[in-house]
């Protein structure tokens, strides 16, 4: 089975989750589109939900297959948010953010009542860390976070695009933080949420409730 | 002594601090606008410093005066960062941001190796929290963050101008956050630091040195 259809049986295991009536937070990158596209096919069967997209390319996607598509001043929860991942270790903490879009995940996920991640099976490691991960920081401390990044144990670098900085949907700056093994999740994540100029990192702890990951022998299941 | 002639002795005395070489941070509002003006004097007189504006207003201001205004590019450490507040208790604990300008603040004042403060009597308390606590969140967030910021125990608005919605100068909302009485500054810096959504509130803890209140009777000084 290859990738593509491991992160499909995955968005697949997901979305039966969702339920008419429901607020439901919809993730970004290539494991979460598959979802969208699968919820999109729903609603045109007559499901019934109210959407929160995680980033602007998300919100385009759910538009264009009809999915309605609020912002926060129209919902007080969200019942159900769906992500993918880029690492989640078997405690079901998370790197997220090699789509750049981690701070409105977060934000999402953290006003969820669950939360639903999805990836193929190579996202699933023993150790956070051999994905790089993304710190989103305000442009005017970038050139003096490098250096607290790096005495915190990696080796950071600002994310380019096209020979230029990447800018994220807030129109921050991305510091990609190659730590190799995070030893500690808490604990860096904690000290990275308190650094001023830090707006968000890649790092989600309690926050996944339930992981579905797509494998050879079909969807396995990972939860609370 | 009127509380504009208290700003001005306090920010006298602050200016004292600067030495030839040095890379100064120089804070926003009333009073730091104050200190900014006399070091333009010593500037004109021959002072050779670098500067860091806390803010556009600042940095405009600086330029005026002729002060060399640099970026985080441009240098490896601030030596003294001098700027004013909103409150200070007996241990030096800050609220910041009623001019909207604590994110770069903090900043600055995290990477300095001093900090200085500067303010009129009024402003020196027992317990903090009068001042309303500014946060500063991501737009995309503020509607969801207004009921998670009342469960910590105080009255939320969104910062309003000329009947808009506040933006600073990262284009960011102010939640300004009315507490009256806050027990516990440090558990709620953590507190608020940790949600998603929240760029940087106006708690500054750990990070004054020296606290120059401008009195009837003087400048009293206040230091670690």
């Amino acid at each position: 089975m290859t990738e593509d259809q491991q992160k499909q049986i995955a968005a697949e295991a997901a979305v039966t989750y969702i339920e008419d009536g429901m607020v439901v937070g919809l993730g970004t990158g290539s494991t979460a589109a598959k979802m969208v596209d699968l919820v999109g096919k729903r609603v045109k069967d007559g499901l019934d939900i109210i959407a929160i997209p995680t980033s602007e390319a998300t919100a385009g996607q759910a538009k264009e297959l009809g999915i309605r598509v609020v912002g926060f001043d129209e919902v007080k929860i969200i019942d159900l948010t769906i992500d993918g991942t880029d690492e989640v270790d078997p405690e079901m903490r998370l790197i997220k953010g090699g789509g750049g879009a981690h701070l409105r995940e977060k934000i999402v996920a953290s006003l969820s009542d669950r939360m639903i991640v999805i990836a193929e099976n190579k996202k699933m490691v023993n150790q956070l860390g051999t994905f790089k991960l993304p710190v989103e920081v305000i442009p005017f401390a970038a050139g003096a976070l490098l250096p607290k990044m790096e005495a915190l144990g990696c080796h950071p670098e600002i994310r380019m695009k096209d020979s230029a900085p990447f800018r994220t949907d807030e129109n921050n700056l991305i510091i990609d933080c190659a730590f190799e093994m995070i030893e500690d999740p808490e604990n860096l994540a904690l000290t990275l949420s308190t650094i001023p100029g830090v707006v968000e990192h890649g790092l989600f702890i309690d926050l996944a409730d339930i992981v579905l990951i797509g494998t050879e022998d079909g969807v396995k299941k990972f939860s609370r």
